[in-house]
């Protein structure tokens, strides 16, 4: 295994000195009087160059060095001739670990469409564009756990299995070990789930924010990470059937420390990004730059990738309550003109080009929206004085609209089971819930952000299916 | 929210100041003078007290701060009279954010079995032996995600609804949308798939390997931290139906790679929770302790918890072949007295006791085994030359066996293809993973340790259900 990954050649090994490096190759070409390899191992953007004079490797092993092939080299680094690369390995030795059929291996050194790399995204993350957005992903994956591991909150696993249906924040899976065409019924004629795995009928989870809520009213302030579900027949750009959300949930928070904590914590983990992961996301800056001239004007956004990072990074974000956010819709020159698509008045859930308009061409800056009525949003919000709204927080981006959900929890018992009530929840399902009310309630409050949007917000990528390994959607699921 | 954890309260705080604490009674006690009340945040194992003069407090306050009511306190951080604290807080001012009626809190200031606490699993992140679990699972969690990202290994989220169900690993869970009663069937009369959310039949994961190694196949270093699930009808201590797995896969590593990097990977992420939880793993050394005094003087352990820890973290583990450790075995004083229940010989599976002989009375070390017979370890090792072996190893743990399992995976696309057929796998099925060995292949390797296994040896906790916040297992699937 002595060999340094190629980030660290490039980074820190002095030129002179002997190096191995294994990786896949992504080019050869052939001059005159040398042999050109362009090496590639997943630990960073930029390939290695490895240059073998003319003649000197083995007419079986050139043969064998082609795209998508793995090879070991060994060699001196040393200053390169060629423009493009600072140091390059003067190839002394070269194995060939694994061939690569030119005529069977799918990625050629060509552009290939992001649609037909969706069909081979087991061999996708050997591309560019898919290993950068894969390690920017780990970045902020990290960023995540450092910043909650930093402050104080404790990593608490919800459960994935869940036998709580009433959260009703979406269609669900049902998990079984039931006979699938014939199980077993009772006597009413429905499935007898008592014999299932669980004894009960299990789905898989859409959030798990209420058993957060269970672990922030012992320990303070938790946060999960983990996969959630929903089973919602929509193929959109938007939408998986299986994503990861990050949930904090604090005891002691009231809807304004939840909208600091969520400031501060969506810009430390994009300044950790921007900061980490400089080569990966100018690779994708210049990447959205191509694509965005093939668009028509209108259609271009009006700022490059790290500019709009740098947008949200720098700027303090704006606070009002929606019912102020109405009134600024109502009168803005698209409603008047009636260039909006879906109607807007107090009451409506706003859609993405509201959202978009106060962002991106009222304020400039991104926003966090407040006290939104109760009737558009879950039971488990805390209700305002006046009876019409609950102290929601939405976290509204450019490009890309909502990107947080948030809310001061209610933690009045009496409250909350008359709200639950009302929109048809039975308070017997969540006693386990409403224990937390029963037994030392305290003021909390917690926050969603579905890890995919953020990965497509900071890579620029158009479809969440691309920022995701192995994306699961209607009829789709291999790999 | 201006309010300190406690943790910081009692670690920074200087005496004389005023300060706010927030959290919920532990217990109230009155003394002729004064009234204590103790009060925990779920920030550390440690109470912090606070008192007020006999008389000083509203009667009807001093009624509700009962155990389990959360309350905020106001006043003066002082040296402590008593015993048992260094400082305490000089009550200025009291304020019940919830109380909790003595007559229904289950959690009352007496020993709790971990039965009961089991059936109250929304409660028990309450207690101290749960909160401390719950702390040491973040650190070592926190522990994990920090030695990769150290390490350049990039994280993956495989998929959790997978349609692979070769891998062979166990039970698994169906996933599904289709009507539960009346699904739609094709005209040979099997369920039709092709009209299931998904398009075919899906399942939970069984373990993200398949899909890491194509990761490690183009990033390099890969690690996966995820739930996985088993549908096995097993009431054990030792099994969950949904646990939390992590799964390194590290291209150009061979088998020694492999073990080098398992050790020096488990080491560190024990001695960080050594040394970020000294607090809450004095507890739990503690409670161990006394468990262990109502067992028999035979059943009784030879090391204390931190003892244990230490052992593994200062011990080089020893490393041998599968063949060399049947040889002891097949010659050590329990087989010749015939004290092991499973018979031992050249190619049987080792149990959990021949594995603890090994590592317990042999070597008195933590032991890694290699080259098991390739008929008990999974299709995708990589074969050794005398036809026998595969490339396996275990890691085996005191107390718990194995707590690793790795190999080497076979790159060599013929001989994976053959053994698949060996053990009725259909290549077919798995074309995307043959992909790799078909183009670019390269020497890689991987683990797999199950987060719980790890929680439970370094909480010494006996009952997987207890060390993660909501178990599921068979009839269980509670919160």
């Amino acid at each position: 295994m002595s060999y340094l990954p190629i980030q660290q050649v490039l980074k820190q090994a002095p030129v002179g000195t002997d190096v191995t490096i294994k990786g896949w190759v992504r080019t050869k070409r052939e001059s005159k009087n040398a042999v050109f390899v362009a090496i590639n191992d997943g630990s960073t953007i930029h390939n290695i160059q490895a240059v073998a004079e003319t003649g000197q490797l083995a007419e079986d092993t050139l043969k064998l060095i082609t795209t998508g092939a793995c090879v070991a080299i060994t060699g001196q680094l040393v200053e390169s001739q060629g423009a493009g690369q600072a140091v390059e390995v003067k190839i002394a030795n070269v194995q060939i670990y694994g061939s690569a059929d030119p005529e069977k291996y799918p990625l050629q050194p060509k552009r290939h469409s992001l649609e037909f790399l969706r069909e081979i995204a087991h061999l996708r993350p050997r591309t560019n564009t898919f290993s950068a957005i894969l390690r920017v992903r780990h970045a902020l994956a990290f960023a995540v756990h450092q910043y909650f591991n930093d402050n104080g909150f404790y990593y608490l696993n919800t459960p994935i299995i869940t036998a709580s249906d009433a959260e009703g924040a979406g269609e669900m899976f049902r998990v079984t070990t039931l006979d699938a065409i014939k199980p077993p019924l009772t006597e009413e004629g429905k499935v007898d789930y008592s014999q299932d795995f669980f004894g009960r009928e299990t789905n898989l989870t859409v959030s798990g924010q209420l058993e957060g809520e269970l672990g922030a009213m012992a320990l303070g302030k938790i946060y999960t990470f983990g996969p959630t579900f929903r089973a919602e027949n929509s193929n959109t750009t938007r939408h998986l059937a299986e994503f990861w959300m990050i949930e904090p949930e604090m005891a002691f928070h009231e809807l304004e420390d939840n909208m600091n904590l969520a400031e501060d914590f969506v810009k430390t983990v994009i300044r950790y990004a921007v900061q980490h992961c400089a080569d990966d996301l100018a690779f994708l800056d210049n990447r959205l730059k191509e694509e965005e001239k093939t668009r028509k004007k209108e259609e271009q956004s009006e700022m490059g990738l790290l500019e709009k990072l740098q947008f949200v990074i720098s700027n303090e974000f704006v606070r009002l309550t929606y019912t102020e956010a109405i009134d600024i819709l109502v009168n803005s020159k698209p409603a008047k003109k009636g260039q909006f698509q879906y109607e807007v008045k107090w009451g409506v859930d706003l859609q993405s080009e509201h959202e978009r308009y106060l962002v991106e061409k009222h304020f400039k800056k991104p926003v966090i929206l407040t006290n939104y009525p109760r009737e558009i949003k879950a039971f488990y919000m805390k209700q305002d004085a006046d009876g019409k709204t609950v102290r929601a927080m939405d976290v509204l981006f450019p490009g890309i609209g909502e990107i947080i959900g948030g809310s001061q929890r209610e933690d009045d018992l009496d409250k909350l089971v008359a709200r639950m009530q009302e929109v048809g929840i039975e308070p017997e399902a969540l006693w386990w819930y409403l224990d937390t009310r029963r037994f030392g309630s305290a003021p909390h409050a917690g926050f969603g952000l579905g890890f995919e949007r953020l990965v497509l917000f900071v890579t620029g990528m158009g479809n969440i299916r691309d920022v995701i390994p192995f994306p699961r959607a209607p009829k789709s699921a291999e790999f």
